[in-house]
């Protein structure tokens, strides 16, 4: 196992393939540990998580909470909806509150890009980025790296097709650092208008066309339309949308007949998604991603506090 | 002590009298414990405890959660105002996301009868229903049972007098099943408009009148007025229900002398019930309901993670 | 050590100072536990604290939180947005819902001054009230202090100006009656509008000019602008509460050299304090006084706790 080279987990961008790998073999651990109801509860026994949610979030805040939980660590919720933002706190006061708390490990959602690493410039705490903005949502393409890899066997080679609303999408911009730098082949499937203008920077291939881009694919992975983020003009209506990219039997049939189907969740079925699809058998894999990511959290939990002092 | 005949806790319509018996001796053990301020933190230690609330509840919500932490389970709480149910997912995606995170006991509240039922089909963990519409609310019915047996020494042979708005409530229902499965004589007594359709079937007698109702009853169990589940035309003023079904030392007068006053709370004082007989020192049980709550569910906690298989 | 007085702690005014010393001296030495990473999880094992908010407060709330968990007992969030108060509970079935789920430790923030003293005559557990209306805040005075402390060696003999809106502060209610109590020199400081009518009684120096206040302080307290609690035509604007009333270099300038400023935050940058002052790397403890404040928190947790029947 090679050393972590970093403090914080803000972005997979920078993360090299090793680092990428153990995280993901811990996790796995995790996996095991998890289904076989053996906790570790020591490991984080006296240490303080918080998790600072200035959007909400249930799945991903519970799957932080789990994880923390599981390893023995006191696990406080701030809520955007309760907290002292709203009576005009700066988010700079925020971080010396939260190292005045002896806060170990800091876990932050928030609709700015940038806002945890700028929180981890300013706190003592190992800072987990839990989505910021149209910026990255790490932990989530771990979780879905992990899932594939535990279908595929490994992540070089593969190819991947990210479907949908690109340009909003912070999973998908985790997911393309992440599958690149492990050696996958991304395309990135979506109308112009949700396509980002820094595509080809990203060593992705552009599809406009559902079948040109899923033909051949070993993992389709959708996206949630994320209609909150989108201007008035630009938004595609539901029907429309899953005319043309949403994923159906007809669309899906031009994959690999043994691609998986994720997505992040919360589907909207019948906009990005066919119910059948994303209730398949044997092809849908999205209950998985979210059993992973309990375990990718506690493996980023464990990494980060190898590397926090006990002393404060 | 027989075995409990279900994963599940979803009604109290389909218990035996034994299991409703077993259900009550191991609450009264954890009355008792809870006391002695002694607790049992390896019972459901390393079991994930969800407290997922679609609608608002703080005693209820509580109330489990004390009894999950209490017997060492890790809890978290989901309440629909944080929860993804607002961007659209489903019922059904919510069971697949709770058995991903390894749930094993999932505490639901739902504003639908049948939600947990329904959700009992698609979830690995064991489900108890904490009030679903206007069906079963069962650990309601085992904590009010618990406090009239530590009262009156049995269930069998006892009058016991259910008061106000039945139509719409879970808690009388609950009560109408558990109390006649155990052979108490119930009667229902409410306006018209307040006694279901079905109540013939439901093996109760039916009373208009409140006098009549309670006379020579052991059990005075009064019912909060649902106004917020009752349509504009029906709704009675609350002056005018007071008079008529409020009860009052007049109306509790022709109740055996050591009858016992119940309210599953929270309360609205002067409407179905009088200050002075809601604290009344002797008559009003009012609060040992609350303390047998956490107490009997403890017990079905206990119960049900018996069943479950340690590895998942 | 003296025994603590009461089985509450509701406010400062009535405390001796041997039992604000003891507090003090058990809060540092929770803080140096809290620094070293250590936890006494013993403590308060099987204990139940109930953190009763009907006003939103993440930090006192998360505070206390904290505090209860490192000391190992079970705590329980309940805030009134999810409470039953909405549906008209009155505070005193409150009072006997926490009783019969045998609550050890109730922490309580109220809009309405007095609410605590109310709740705990009814209430088994030992009651801290983290701030009422416009009455008192006893933790945050005691931080306070051991923050003042902490720096100058003592509070006797010190000069302590507290700045801004005294009339709406239960903070500085509770500090002139600790601070003049253990032998501090106390000025208030503020337009007459925000000087409450009874301050000559308090026993300290008003002054409604800040120069004149500040000169020669050892501790410069500046308080929030409560402007929620403010009646129209007496709101000032931001802009000129600052010029009259804002701490800045050139106002500090006159105090003591090696003063130090402080803060109970959320602040309100540019409107009490400058920024310049609210991050000054030596002069400002603002950040020490959150730090202190779980300190003090775990010190009356464990002192009142020592008072509670171990059999309830």
């Amino acid at each position: 196992m090679v050393a972590f080279p970093a403090k914080h987990l803000l972005a997979i961008e920078g993360l090299e393939p090793p680092h990428i790998a153990d995280l993901l073999d811990l996790a796995e651990s995790y996996a095991l540990l998890n289904r076989s109801g053996k906790t570790q509860r020591d490991l984080l026994k006296g240490r303080t998580l918080i998790n600072l949610f200035f959007e909400d979030s249930t799945r991903t805040r519970t799957s932080f909470e789990l994880a923390g939980k599981r390893l023995g660590a006191d696990v406080i919720n701030m809520s955007v909806s309760t907290s002292s933002v709203n009576k005009g706190e700066t988010l700079l006061d925020t971080a010396s509150t939260l190292n005045a708390m002896q806060c170990d490990l800091l876990v932050i959602r928030h609709a700015q890009s940038g806002a945890p690493a700028l929180l981890s410039q300013k706190v003592d705490a190992a800072v987990i980025n839990a989505g910021d903005g149209t910026h990255e949502h790490p932990t989530q393409a771990l979780l879905d790296a992990l899932t594939i890899r535990r279908h595929k066997g490994r992540l070089e080679g593969l190819t991947v097709a990210i479907c949908g609303d690109i340009t909003h999408s912070r999973v998908a911009r985790s997911n393309i650092h992440l599958l690149t730098t492990m050696g996958s082949r991304v395309r990135i499937v979506g109308p112009p208008t949700l396509i980002p203008a820094d595509a080809a920077r990203l060593g992705v291939e552009v599809f406009h066309d559902m079948k040109a881009g899923l033909k051949d694919a070993d993992v389709v992975m959708m996206l949630r339309l994320q209609r909150e983020r989108m201007s008035g003009g630009l938004v595609p209506s539901a029907r429309e949308f899953f005319r043309f990219y949403g994923l159906d039997a007809e669309k899906l049939a031009v994959a690999k007949p043994d691609s998986i189907v994720m997505h992040p969740g919360p589907m909207n079925r019948g906009v990005e998604i066919d119910s059948a699809i994303a209730d398949h058998p044997t092809r849908s894999v999205i209950g998985e991603q979210v059993e992973m990511g309990v375990a990718c959290r506690m493996a980023v939990l464990d990494i980060l506090a190898r590397r926090l002092p006990r002393n404060r």
